[in-house]
């Protein structure tokens, strides 16, 4: 059995906050958030996050949450990967055996975020290239949980409870995995938006 | 011969602004910029814009960089992508013709950008899979021009010039398009950040 280390299980986030006082809250909410039994390494640009799917997706859940409870604007980039440990290269070969998990659940927040879903399977030696059907499972799935709105070029829309729209993006990622070794997916997450909602 | 519109060349595009005077630096950015050629599309979450691929940079460049010359923290993601028109599923058939282009530069901007860059190209069916050779042209473009920084899990950290930057990943973008059919790649861009840059 891998552990999600060996698997190259992990996240980037990075947190947008369109305020003046944007140090102190995103240093607040990443102060709030447990961290225990995750790696976690942050420079200018991202956060790095490493260790058990859902310890990751909760930690993710706490710190966009706690941001967002200032009802200041946040914008939210995550990205999930698994299947590709290391760094330049994938230091697990292609056509390792795939390892991916049921759908998962997070509990609410109350707090509504939309966002710009786009998952990506990488085929990289020993497939047959037919990977549809997973991501259809996926969109599916957004769709029977509500949190599907519309698609547009390139990237899925999702409206929901926040702890809806990542599980939402962490359980297609979680599906397409159980097929594909390399599975990587990206939410640009919108919460607090001045911007009139049209569709 | 496909057009841009044809063969699904287009960008996304989000743009974080840390300030309290967010909505006028966005909407003063986006003023700025010229658009004529291309189509665009804002809701949101994100900016949809379609068009040839030197017009999509040099709009991208300029929007950003007229966010940064405020001297405000930006934030900017970009997503670009091309041989999958269509909005769930790809309109064009998989295993059609790759339309990659040769390596394109824009003019300096002189502002600084740091940016997690990632690259994807998404095979589907009649491919033998075999893609990190065009990866790594893509990766030895950046080492040679200056741009590369670092390799993080999930992400190539690049460094330089605005107009450096944007213009690796899309060359990057367009090199790995001449063998692989659909590819996609993200961008996420910090700029005037006050963190101390310590790699």
């Amino acid at each position: 059995m891998m552990t999600p280390q060996q698997y190259g299980v992990g996240a980037r986030l990075t947190l947008s906050v369109y305020s003046d006082h944007y140090v102190e809250v995103i240093l607040d909410a990443l102060g709030q958030a447990d961290s225990s039994g995750l790696e976690i390494e942050t420079n200018d640009v991202s956060t790095y996050i490493q260790g058990d799917e859902e310890r990751i997706l909760n930690y993710l859940r706490d710190v966009i949450a706690a941001a967002a409870a200032t009802k200041i604007h946040i914008g939210a980039n995550v990205l999930l990967s698994r299947g590709c440990p290391g760094e330049l290269a994938c230091e697990l070969p292609a056509g390792s055996s795939a390892i991916g998990k049921d759908a998962l659940t997070l509990p609410a927040t109350g707090i509504r975020a939309r966002a710009d879903w786009s998952i990506y399977p990488l085929l990289d030696g020993g497939h047959d290239g037919e990977h549809m059907t997973s991501i259809y499972q996926a969109i599916d799935l957004a769709k029977r949980n509500g949190t599907y709105k519309a698609s547009h070029h390139f990237a899925t829309l999702l409206d929901g409870d926040l702890a809806d729209v990542l599980a939402t993006a962490a359980s297609g990622w979680l599906i397409v995995g159980q097929t594909v070794q390399h599975v990587v997916t990206h939410l640009t997450i919108s919460i607090n938006s001045p911007t009139v909602i049209t569709d």
